[in-house]
This record gives C-alpha cells, structure tokens and sequence, in this order.
C-alpha cells in the first residue's frame, strides 16, 4: 500500500482558512469572564488536527462555494471544532481522563465543576456561532446531529462494563458519538457551498464512514499508540469500562470460559499489570489487524462516495485524508 | 400586609396549556434510548414549580397572542423548563446535591457522568424544540440567554469561598445565572404574541426583577427552610461553599475580627454543627430580614412594569406571581 500524504500535504487547498480557525475560535469564545478566558486559552493552546473545521472547509471547497461567503464558512468550521471540544471537555470528565492533547485535562487542572460549566459555556457559544453563520437547514442539521451526539454518548456509558456487547452495537456508538459531527461538518461546508441535496447527503455518507474508521483507529491506538504521540493515556477506554473493537473481537473469538477470565481482568482495578494482560491478548489474537480491515473497509466505502465529484484539489485531499486515517499514530 | 395569592390562583388563566407542559415536555425529550429515557422519566416524575412556562404563557396572554400559535407557544415553554432542567442537573453535580424537588438528585442516583450527559441531552434536545417553535428573535435571544447562565454560573464558581464577595458582585451573579432566563421566558412569549420592542423590554426588565427576588428569596431558604417543603437539601450553599445575601450581609456588618472567625467555621467540615452556628449568626444579625427587604424592592420595581400593559387576568397574575414569591416557602 502507498504511504498516505502528510496532513501538510492534505490541509494544503484549505491552508489559508486553517491558518485562520483558531482566531476564529476564539473569536467565539471572547468573554470577559476570567475563570472562562484562562481555561478556553488554555486549553486551545494546545491545537488538535482541526479534522472538523479541516471537513467544513473541503466540503464547501468541491462545491466552490462563493467567496463571500468565507467569513461565514470560517466561523462555521470554528464553530464545529469548538463544539467538538464540549464534548471533549464532557468526556474527559466521564471518563476521569488525566492527559488531552499532551496535557492535563481540565477536569484534573481546575476540577470537575469547572469542567462541567466550561463544556457548557463552549457548547451555547457553538451553537449561537452555528445560528450566526449557518443558514436554516444547517442549523437543523447541527442541532439534530448534536442530539446524536450525546445520545450515542449516553449509549456508550450505558454498555460500560458489558462483556456481551456486539461489534453492531459497537459500530452505532461509534456511528452517532463520532461519525455523526465529521459527516455534519462536511454536509454543512457544502451546504454552505450550495450543493444539491444528492451531493450533500453523499459527502455526509463520506463523513460518516470516515468518521467511523476514524474512532476505530482511535480505539486501537489506545492500545498500541506512543503514549506521547498519540496525546492521551494510553488504555483509557479499558480504565473506564469502555469495550471497542479490539477487546470485542478478543470476546467472540475466545470460549466461555476464557471469555470470563478475560472479563476478570477488564473488571480488575486499572494498572500497568491489567493493561499489559489485556494487550498482550489483544495481539495474540491479531484483534488489532481485524479492526484495521474493518476501518479500511469504511474508508474505501468512504471514498467511493467521492465518485460523483470532478476531480479537484478538495475532493484529493479528502481522498487523501480518508487514507491517512488508517496510517494515523496520534 | 395582605397575603398573597397561591400559585393555584395565580396559574388559574394559563391552567389549560400548564396542564399540557408535562406531556410537552416529554414529547420534546422522547428517546429510544432507555437509560437517557429512565433518567427522564425520573426527573419529571417530581414536578417542579413550572415558573417559567408560566411566565412564558403569562408573557403571551398579556399580549393576547393569536390561539394558532398556542401550540409553538405550548412547545417554546416546554423547551424552556427543559432547559432550566438541564442546567439543574448539572447544578447538581456541581454543588454535590443529594435531593432536589424531594427525591434523590442524578449524581446520586446514576453517577456524575450520566448527569453529565443527561444535562447536555436536555440542553440539546431544548435549543431544539427553540429553534422549531420560536421564531429568530426569540432564538437568537434564547442563546444568547444560555450564555448568560452558563457566564453566571461560571462566575459563581469562581467566586466560591470567596469572603470579599460584594452583595453588588452576588447581585451580578444572581442576575445572570437565575434571573436572566425567568426574563428570557416572559419576554419570548410576549414576542410571540406579537409584542413591541418596548413591551418585551419592560417584560424582560419584569422577569429579570422577578428573577433577582427569586432566587435571594431562595438564598434565604437554604437557610431558614422546612427541607421537608423546600424540597432540597439545607445549608447546601454554604456547603458548596456559595456566599449568598444573608452570610455576605453578615460579613458586612461584624468587625474583621468576628468574620475572620465567621470564614473559619465557613470553611470547616460541614456538619449540622457549622451550619446551626451560621444560622444562629444570621438570625442574630437580622440578615434574612435583610435580605427579604431587598428582595421585597425587587419585587416591587418588577410590578412597576406592568403599568404599561392594561388589566387583564394575566396581569393580574403577573403581579401575584411578583408578590407570591415574597410568601414562598418551597
């Protein structure tokens, strides 16, 4: 297989805009609330890989969206990054997480409250920035998928520590908690751009089956990722109850009774110990490899959806960026 | 003083759509999701007051809205009960409350992370039901309004243990994170009827007010309430670690000496010891009687405007709602 471009290669047709979305951002956030201010400027110190704002922006590109309408298209894309870090900053606290993007999490910095409020206030201003520069159908859209969101979120802390849990059941969390906003994000830019309703559900779909190998390779790298690079503790989904596919996988390939033993261990307080257990049966069963092929099979679904597009510097570059997903170490 | 009017009278002109906000609400939260659903029915198995889609009808029916648009009306009121909801649940978290409208609180129940995540379903599936029911105006003064909140509740936060609170700092903080969206709420129903700027303004200004006693009245409660009536948990600010009017009033008038040892008994375990020695301070300062005097002026310049509106049986409600927060006791 050809190695992936860089994200520097694939950001290059949306440079310009990207360079733009953390002013955009906090633009957004602007508040003369102290305790807000330090924490929004702390945490958007440390930047992710804007994949939401990064989609936002492709999505309005294939469809050469008006030139006019770029501020509006800057904010959008800020708007669905800031929202994704509500969530963030939510999870972070549901699932005790100590380490986001290299550095500690606010909940273990300023506390759970804070955390609490701090992801409420990011999650009004998203969605007032949304109502601000999107149009109706776009808000729909968004305040339907952030409704998914949090369901597929509810759904996910519901099956915690369920050992029966299916890879379908599995794939819907994965579907709505992840998937959901990517393929919103995308939709929306072109939205913005003017597509037809058959070119704006095809990039949804193409969001959506990115968004699903995305979460895949996420939950694999919680297993074998460089914990530095990768920016997170490692083996949190497992502290937290949270079964993926990896583990998923170990459960249907194992007897019953391995299965429970298996099921011990996951249950066992969290260390070092249970973590290297666990892996080390993970790969013994090459679970790893078959989730890669699982994400692999979204990612080609999703670049079939491409096909109706004429060939562009956007529509290389989302191809691009559905490859690099399977290459991704952080 | 004459006593005021029960909330039975007062609910009396708006008793149809009130009757309807339940089953309302339930209709703008309906989910396959069965733990999101459990949560949901449990909370709205305690009734609440129902304050602000009272006002959201009173706010309507003072402008004689058109009878076509009592469903929207009917929706918007409910979206916004959900949304004080939301902001309720996560309260809770953040104060660890153990009860609230007399059965255990979410945390309690189902762990902070399922509050969590109930709290922004609630939030989400609200802004929603804004969006579908309001009209821009009353949306884009809806986000702007969570914001406040959020903004208000952050800086209580950050205000917590803080002993130099000022009763004007408190007074801020009380009008964004309470009073804000009781405005909001009597303000977006007289929008909807039809309202002129002028009369939203004074409707909001009337809310606002309304919202101020509100909550000072509240304040009060936490210290001098029957927990049985009040349906919370005594002491809980203090507790949390929240300076209301009564303790601020308190610190206003002793020497620094006696504060200094008032912040030392604030600052100790909470136990029925510390708060028995608080209240008993209060009591000797005459602080609550205070306090209710500044409620009591709030409460009268949310009367004053209502001058502008003729007589009607909303009205009438209005001022009676205005004084029957002066009498609560729940």
């Amino acid at each position: 297989m050809k190695s992936a471009a860089t994200l520097e290669d694939i950001y290059f047709p949306i440079e310009r805009p990207l360079k733009a979305t953390p002013g955009a951002i906090l633009d957004i956030l602007s508040t003369p609330n102290e305790l807000a201010a330090d924490v929004i400027r702390y945490f958007f110190s440390s930047q992710g890989k804007l994949l939401r704002p990064a989609l936002t922006f492709l999505g309005f590109a294939v469809k050469q969206g008006r030139p006019d309408l770029e501020n509006r298209l800057l904010h959008l894309a800020a708007a669905f990054e800031v929202f994704h870090s509500a969530t963030l900053i939510h999870d972070d606290i549901i699932d005790s997480a100590y380490i986001r993007r290299s550095i500690p999490t606010i909940n273990v910095k300023w506390g759970a409250q804070t955390a609490v409020l701090v992801g409420d206030y990011l999650h009004d201003k998203a969605i007032g920035a949304v109502f601000q520069n999107g149009n109706e159908k776009i808000v729909s859209l968004f305040l339907q998928t952030a409704g998914t969101v949090c369901d597929g979120e509810i759904h996910e802390l519901k099956e915690k520590d369920n050992f029966n849990l299916t890879e379908n059941e599995y794939l819907d969390i994965v579907d709505k908690k992840t998937a959901a906003l990517l393929g919103c994000c995308v939709e929306a830019g072109a939205m913005l751009a003017g597509a037809t309703p058959e070119e704006a559900e095809a990039l949804k779909r193409y969001g959506k089956y990115f968004g699903i190998a995305f979460q895949i390779v996420d939950d694999c790298l919680d297993f074998t990722g460089n914990q530095q690079e990768f920016g997170k503790t490692l083996g949190a989904d497992c502290a937290a109850g949270v079964l993926t596919l990896p583990l998923i996988r170990l459960t249907q390939l194992v007897d019953e009774k391995k299965k429970s033993d298996v099921f011990k261990i996951f249950k066992s307080e969290m260390g070092t110990n249970k973590f290297q257990t666990l892996l080390s049966m993970i790969l013994e069963y090459d679970t790893i490899d078959y989730s890669f092929e699982k994400a692999r099979q979204f990612i080609e679904k999703a670049k079939l959806e491409l096909l109706i597009f004429p060939d562009s510097p956007a529509r290389k570059s989302l191809i691009q960026m559905a490859d690099y997903v399977l290459e991704r170490n952080k």
